[in-house]
């Protein structure tokens, strides 16, 4: 009888850290698992058999551990966890999207000299492997635009609220009680937690690791109910949108609360599910799309990451292109918002619709500066997708003003 | 200096090939090329620098060539190249998906016996990786539903004749000209395509080889004016649908016209564009969506293929499972059709919608049973799925007759 290999260590026993403990079992790998660390060693847990400690750092140095799970919440935490693993040449799976956004370009720098190995497909739009199909399917292939809906938690209040009609604040409460929502909904509905991923996915598509304070994001914690009434008028919902388009050796970054048509892929990504669609050169457009969260779909693909941690790499092909990228904020969008007047110092070719409702566009970096001032007074701000913009000209340039159609 | 390594032959040189050697060419590996053979070398070929034979059996039996990249139409012919390149252990990519449908399961052992390698990632859905997804992302996961839009050719013609209201011929000599539709439309718009992807892809999701005979399969080509008025005035499309279904141990295949209304993810996968919906026990609904044909899509993932010859291997989990699977013919299916009374003898709660229009449910193994009977009379048969069904059954149900809802 062999032995049972206790090599691994899981650290984070969360919603995504039992989905995980799930597929161990359903794959009977389960005697795998030397140590789960969690934060209180002392609380009952469920199943009573494993070995729980608190003690991370005992864990680090059992050189019998070659193998580290991190699924805390902590980014710091992980940060140190993640980063002490890769030095020891241990190899590691994450799906912290905020901690790998920050630290990605040093951790990859740690896998590569001291031989680990460091995966992180559950980062990324949930079961959706993205990660692997941008390694891998456009290996030979160059991106040009990604876009997609990132974050479970903001699509499923946005959801909910468009088809029920019931309120932000209920539609969050049940976004938590299904356990898709993060413990703190700021970075979801604040779109962080979009942005995150969409750096992350940038370092592969294109080979640039990006700051998370140097891009635009805003959230839709902002969106009013007279904003959802004038996109059901118009036939339109709101989608929280990240984008990435890259223009000869520019790279343009933003996350944004965005008004998209019935014609639009993203009209019918609903609730928990994300989508990304890839625009490349070979192969034109693509879009995926499946759950964004959860225990189970989530659990998946750290299992997966986990089973694939010998003969999987992640490859940063595009790293040596990506140094003459620029990010470029200096680029115009256009936005629509509630209380238009209170920006339009930053404006250009504003519209006003009715009310203190209107649109013009505006700068990326001018709403990087202007976060605060938009956050305070609560003012929404909305892009226009191309053929949504087109619609939205045409139909209010013909008698130059603009008519809300009913 | 290296002597460039001549060890690929490319068989075939048409769209796909093209595709391929333009690839080749991008990426600096046509040095590899050794042979290219094509039906007829005394044609002046582009580029004139390249060696054209149109002696196979010289190329199979050269043992310095170890990679066969088979692109031939004739699926008998390319049928018989595979087998005998894999008999002598050779590595083969294809992408002749009639010709796997009919041979997949010998051409595995064969790969096993003799220790070669196949792989056919662009004999299904073009440039969407889905055989890759099978078999990676859901290695640990149990499918049980997979639908799709698997010919480009059909849904390009669909599209184009309700949305620019042309003609159906007309349509169909656009996606020749455009270069996706196959010499001969007879096995895209009879649905015979669409299955053979159908089954490669059952291969591999469920572990169950079924020849082409067995299978339901129904095209456009008896679509008429009436039925896509009918669709247009009720808000719906018709797409072909590639269906697969596994219940406990049954699995339940076809390809058919079906209507999908706006809320459907299908309706706006349009022109050459493929789609595969997969349903697994562990992440749910899972959605791909890119380019099913050209020269560039389909020549990029052939190329994928090419590239990976080394590291891919596709596992076929599932073949010991899907033994004990069934395929079940025995199963009602609800059906649309403008000649509804041709077919009554077979139907249950017929319902007549108005002239020659009804719909009603009827076993799969009649339709197949009677597609002669179809054919001959062009008797239009497009199935319901769920929503739509509920749609038509609890409009028509309410005063127990059935209405043209305008």
């Amino acid at each position: 009888m062999n032995t049972p290999i206790k090599n691994t260590a899981l650290i984070g026993f969360g919603t995504v850290g039992q989905g995980f403990y799930h597929y161990l079992v359903e794959n009977n790998e389960d005697k795998q698992l030397s140590e789960i660390v969690i934060k209180d060693a002392s609380k009952n847990r469920i199943p009573e058999n494993l070995n729980f400690t608190n003690d991370v750092q005992k864990v680090l140095n059992n050189k019998e551990i070659n193998t580290i799970i991190e699924l805390i919440n902590n980014d710091q935490e992980a940060y140190k966890i993640v980063k002490e693993a890769l030095q020891k040449g241990r190899k590691v799976v994450s799906a912290n999207k905020k901690m790998i956004a920050y630290h990605l370009e040093e951790l990859v720098a740690l896998e590569q000299q001291f031989g680990g190995k460091f995966l992180y497909e559950g980062a990324v739009a949930g079961s959706i492997p993205i990660i692997k199909i941008i390694n891998e399917h456009y290996a030979f292939d160059e991106i040009k635009q990604m876009r997609g809906i990132l974050n479970g938690t903001s699509n499923y209040i946005l959801t909910q609220v468009f088809e029920k009609g019931i309120s932000y604040e209920e539609a969050l409460f049940q976004a938590q009680e299904a356990g898709f929502a993060e413990v703190d909904s700021t970075a979801d509905v604040g779109g962080f937690d979009a942005l995150y991923k969409l750096l992350i996915l940038s370092a592969h598509a294109f080979g640039k690791f990006i700051l998370p304070e140097k891009v635009l994001n805003i959230g839709i914690e902002n969106i009013s109910k007279s904003d959802i009434e004038f996109a059901q008028n118009n036939r339109l919902k709101i989608k929280l949108v990240a984008s990435a388009i890259k223009q000869n050796n520019k790279l343009v970054l933003y996350v944004l609360p965005t008004f998209v048509d019935e014609k639009n892929e993203l009209f019918n990504v609903n609730n928990e599910y994300n989508t990304v669609e890839i625009v490349s050169n070979n192969i034109g457009s693509q879009t995926y799309i499946g759950k964004g969260a959860g225990k189970l779909p989530t659990g998946h693909v750290v299992y997966n990451d986990y089973s694939s941690l010998d003969s999987n790499k992640y490859i940063y092909k595009n790293v040596s292109s990506g140094k003459k990228l620029r990010h470029e904020t200096n680029e115009f969008i256009w936005i629509y918002s509630n209380k238009i007047t209170l920006v339009e110092n930053f404006l250009e070719e504003i519209q006003l619709i009715n009310g203190a409702k209107g649109y013009g566009k505006i700068k990326i970096k001018d709403l990087i500066k202007n976060k605060q001032l938009i956050n305070v007074n609560k003012i929404s701000i909305i892009t226009l997708t191309e053929s949504e913009l087109n619609r939205f000209i045409t139909d209010y340039r013909v008698d130059n003003k603009l008519l809300e159609y009913a």
